[in-house]
């Protein structure tokens, strides 16, 4: 088997853990596997980087911050290298460039445009461990770039896909994907599997596991994903695309993101346009919109509500205040939260949706806003009712079982 | 005038350091000049990355060391192009490769084969301050190499050739070169001038400004030095080619090496070709033999001696022990030190190394070896008499004039 693994920060974080991992390879590959590796710089390495940055300017130019956040993946990369060789498995090094990584030419976010993995074949056929620098590739123009947060994921689901790879094992702290944040309910299971949209939808509510872009471009590739404990040998969850036997579970997973605001605009002149207007002018300001809700008073004017993430809520203010004239009076709420309920089941079975509202009711919480999409419900509530939600929702699915 | 600046790792060791070497970058640039900077890694930098592969392995795989300490350099030169741009002055970082530094396949102590100034000088063009990262080159197969120890002042003296630049300023903790150690000699005082010639004896003996791999570089290309310091705005050292005022100095420096000791061979066989079998085995364990004197014997026996850095004694003594059969005894001593007087007045003026032996006669301190070249003349002394021939010879030539 063809085999990519990828080790983040805190998996390669000491000399130690390096080490660790040297040995998990070295395992693998003595099973008779071939592995490309892929890895992070060490934990802390690149905000310490950013540190520095940001001593000398507060807006760093980006083709300078790409050459000098390239530098960490490196480091790790070359010392893992040396790390397998003495243990006696030979393994190579290599950067972004040398794997062949090419990208287009926006610093700090790049997008992986190609990979020619000709290097990177030609070393596994010579029974190599191939260690790759994540996070980085190279443009048309020979620029270093770097692919942004999350970008070593990127990296090692691409690299999967341009070998043809059996699996794109992904390492963290974590041991894989559960039903929800075990930290709020000690139920939660760990998941064998679960689809790439299920997992689509709880990357983007905030399951830290793995993000949304690294799974959009398994889904589009046909990467099977496992996401796995570099801390222990737990079987970790499959992330793939949807069988034939998923389609028996109805519900997979609940999502709490507490980390977002709510604002109201009450009176707003129902004049054609004026929605459009304002989202406009807060997608200009990349203002992540998420859930919104309109309603028509009886005065010929509407509310107007809608979420944005807490950290972008000063900046959603501004633009507000532009449109002062069109409405009457305006809300911010911060002490709420939403709570989804995600799970590809919901597709072809009813009820789903109801037992959500049931449960909320049952326990007098009020669902101030609703939104649903074909594998997702989610609600906004009050703040200090999330946990409450969570736990009773994965009861009501029966996800402890 | 286009000028290369090269500051080493104390003169960016720190982020205050990197902010003040920008200052002088900046006002060096307002000046009008096209300006090219070379820069190491921040002192310390790459001690720590060697620690951290000498944790896996005493003997790193050098591809990979050099996939490793690249990076300390690149992250200087990012920081830097940073710490200008917020000044004002438009710069651009660029690795080895982007700089089109070619070099052999010798990994961690690589030769600059070529270099491709189109990229660098595209960027003078746009008015830009380029930085470099030192250090580093590309391979023709497209592997990152490193120089060596000192390589950085070799990218700079390389990169001036390259760019027929006017001046390669070499900047480090000290101020120029002097005619002697000042620890030793307070009155020691610091040169305006030296020849290529010179410097690389004095390089040779010990004197740690500059290495002599830079020096043979920039003699070869004809590039002229400036040898200065970062912390201060003093006037500095300049090395180039003997000028006709120079041959007016007879002696320029006093040049003293503790780090030697002394091999005495009694009673070798008198047979032809011992000796170079002998310097031959010691040439074939990369030891470096310095000064040889062999004395006929009434016996038809030689004593053969030599002197080599201590460090390599053990390794000198083991050869040695291969020819037991064809000497009576072997004496080590490594309580000796080498003092040496440098200067190109010597070829045209006679007298220079009577002075030298009559000085040492005057304080009785016995001279067990001596080496001359055009412009040196070395001694073999006593290690204790070290700092007190320094004194005397510094003192005789009037050096502190």
């Amino acid at each position: 088997m063809l085999i990519v693994h990828k080790y983040g920060g805190t998996s390669v974080g000491t000399l130690e853990r390096i080490e660790s991992v040297a040995a998990r390879i070295a395992k693998a590959k003595r099973q008779g596997n071939d592995i490309v590796v892929v890895v992070s710089a060490m934990s802390g390495e690149t905000n310490k980087l950013i540190d520095y940055a940001m001593h000398f300017s507060k807006t760093p130019a980006k083709r300078e911050m790409d050459m000098l956040l390239s530098s960490g993946e490196r480091v790790t990369a070359a010392l893992l290298a040396i790390a397998l060789q003495e243990m006696g498995i030979d393994a190579i090094g290599m950067t972004g460039r040398q794997a062949g990584i090419k990208t287009d030419e926006h610093h700090t976010f790049a997008r992986i445009s190609s990979i020619d993995p000709t290097a990177m074949q030609s070393e596994l056929q010579k029974g190599r461990v191939v260690i790759v620098a994540g996070f980085q590739g190279i443009s048309e123009g020979g620029e270093v770039t770097t692919l942004g947060r999350g970008g070593s994921d990127l990296s090692a689901v691409a690299i999967a896909g341009a070998l043809n790879a059996d699996a794109c094992e992904i390492y963290s702290d974590v041991d894989g994907v559960y039903t929800t944040d075990p930290r709020i309910e000690p139920k939660a299971k760990k998941m064998d599997f679960i689809s790439y949209d299920e997992m689509l939808e709880l990357a983007s509510l905030g399951a830290k596991v793995l993000q949304s872009r690294s799974v959009e471009l398994a889904k589009k590739l046909g990467v099977k994903i496992v996401a796995k404990s570099s801390f222990s040998d737990a079987e970790g969850t499959i992330i793939a695309k949807e069988s034939e036997e998923m389609e028996e579970v109805l519900v997979s997973g609940i999502a709490l993101d507490q980390n977002q605001a709510r604002v109201t605009m009450r009176g707003v002149a129902d004049r054609p346009g004026i929605a459009a207007e304002i989202f406009t002018a807060l997608a200009d300001e990349q203002i992540n919109v998420d859930m919104i809700i309109q309603n028509a008073s009886s005065d010929g004017t509407t509310n107007l509500g809608f979420t944005v993430p807490a950290s972008e809520l000063e900046r959603a203010r501004k633009v507000i205040a532009q449109f002062e004239h069109d409405f009457k009076g305006v809300d911010f709420n911060q002490n709420i939260c939403k709570v989804s309920v995600v799970g590809v089941g919901m597709k072809s079975h009813s009820g789903v949706a109801a037992k959500a509202f049931t449960t909320m009711a049952k326990n007098n919480i009020n669902i101030e806003m609703i939104s649903t999409s074909e594998i997702k419900i989610s609600m906004v509530i009050d703040q200090k009712y999330g946990e409450l939600a969570v736990r009773t929702l994965h009861e009501a699915y029966e996800l402890d079982r």
